[in-house]
């Protein structure tokens, strides 16, 4: 059976995630039914990054086998034309080998995340961004995201019902940057790694803001990690300024898409 | 009683336009109820400008009289919490002289219309742009562009129902660019004039949407535009992709705000 790599766009609003789960939408579950218009199932699409409910992704990437032989291009419309009204979109489809694997071959993860600094309630990014009303000192929180970077383990950033193997992880790079949004000024999160624990980067984004007002020090962050304790993180910020923003492999399938 | 001008932001998705109707949503209507919970009523908020169903602010201005004397920024949070949870916030407020009128004094409007160029629908910008599936020429469309910049009789460009006295109006500036968006191209349409016709910046857009598919040539603009009937008018694109960007005055009213 041929295997195809989908790269998946999706607002995270109306999903309690990407995982399947019994009586509630997940995106796993929009992608296997209409999977299911196109050939009978049952399907099941592995993707490189289990999202939480509300989290947003601009470059998910997932796999699925099929029987037919699907030119790349069809089949991302005939999966777009299935998905209709879900929020969730194929931008790019792949013929990949038999044993690529869109969680396992994959070599690193980068999420985004956004904080808009002001008063006002947020009215077109509305579920897009974190309100954060007072400003933040970026240098501070970069000072604070540097003592993160490098292996470590990260118990203190990890979720209680976190299922990975070990906590030690590589964080690659955690760059945040002011940017001039077209409703206000932002914060963006950029992280970088090859893989995370469950909450990682809401549980980093929560304890920078703490830094970024100025209740932390950037050294706190470091004591936190140290701490190798859930009770020394910072509070896990709200998802719906989440975003995975793209996901590494050793070669893009989606190069020639 | 003084005056207060407001700085208003919003999503057009849930609202029948700007202005008040029978029976149908409205955003002076969610800002007047608004004020009357601070205030007795009733209440008239009168903006710069008159936006369709569908379509977004980010920086629509709008002027009110009250009886009390209100520090801005405690105006500003009273509506907002008022104005919750429809997607309408007041960024701004400032005390004005009595006769400060948002419309007659406003000396300048700008607008910003989003095009998003690609096949796979939209999920985290759906209801934000317009949706062009073919690549579209930037140079054409700004040729065709430059050629509505300046004083002109834009019948053409007007809907039907329009209300202005005449059809000629100066367009001070029109520029077309192409920006890489998070989730694909994008062409921003940046408009510019002291005041605008109804409908006029959809018609401008749907109609330089042709010259970018190359259904037309940047010189069939000036056929349209000379020939003052409406029925030369190309396709008025729809509103989801437009933003009352700006509204200027002789005087920023919102400058120490």
């Amino acid at each position: 059976m041929p295997r195809y790599a989908l790269k998946i766009e999706y607002h995270g609003a109306p999903f309690a995630g990407w995982q399947r789960q019994r009586d509630q939408p997940s995106v796993q579950n929009a992608i296997e039914t209409a999977l299911a218009r196109l050939e009978p199932g049952p399907h099941i699409v592995s993707a490189a990054g289990r999202t939480d409910a509300g989290v947003h992704a601009l470059g998910q990437v997932a796999h699925c086998d099929l029987t037919k032989n699907w030119a790349p291009y069809r089949l991302a419309e005939a999966l777009n034309f299935h998905l209709k009204p879900a929020p969730v979109a194929i931008v790019a489809v792949a013929r990949v080998a038999d044993d690529w694997h869109a969680r396992f071959t994959a070599t690193e993860r980068q999420y985004l995340f956004r904080i808009l600094m002001r008063r006002a309630p947020a009215t077109v990014d509305r579920g897009q961004v974190w309100q954060v009303s007072r400003p933040l000192d970026v240098a501070a929180m970069q000072a604070g995201a540097d003592l993160l970077v490098g292996r470590h383990d990260f118990t203190t950033f990890r979720s209680t019902v976190c299922q990975a193997a070990s906590p030690v992880k590589t964080l690659d790079s955690l760059q945040v940057e002011q940017v001039e949004g077209s409703t206000g000024p932002e914060i963006h999160f950029h992280v970088r790694a090859r893989s995370f624990l469950h909450n990682q980067v809401r549980s980093f984004v929560g304890t920078l803001e703490r830094v970024g007002t100025g209740s932390w020090s950037p050294e706190d962050v470091r004591t936190a990690l140290e701490a190798r304790s859930r009770d020394a993180c910072g509070p896990v910020c709200p998802p719906q300024g989440l975003y995975l923003a793209r996901v590494g492999y050793p070669e893009d399938p989606f190069a020639q898409a």
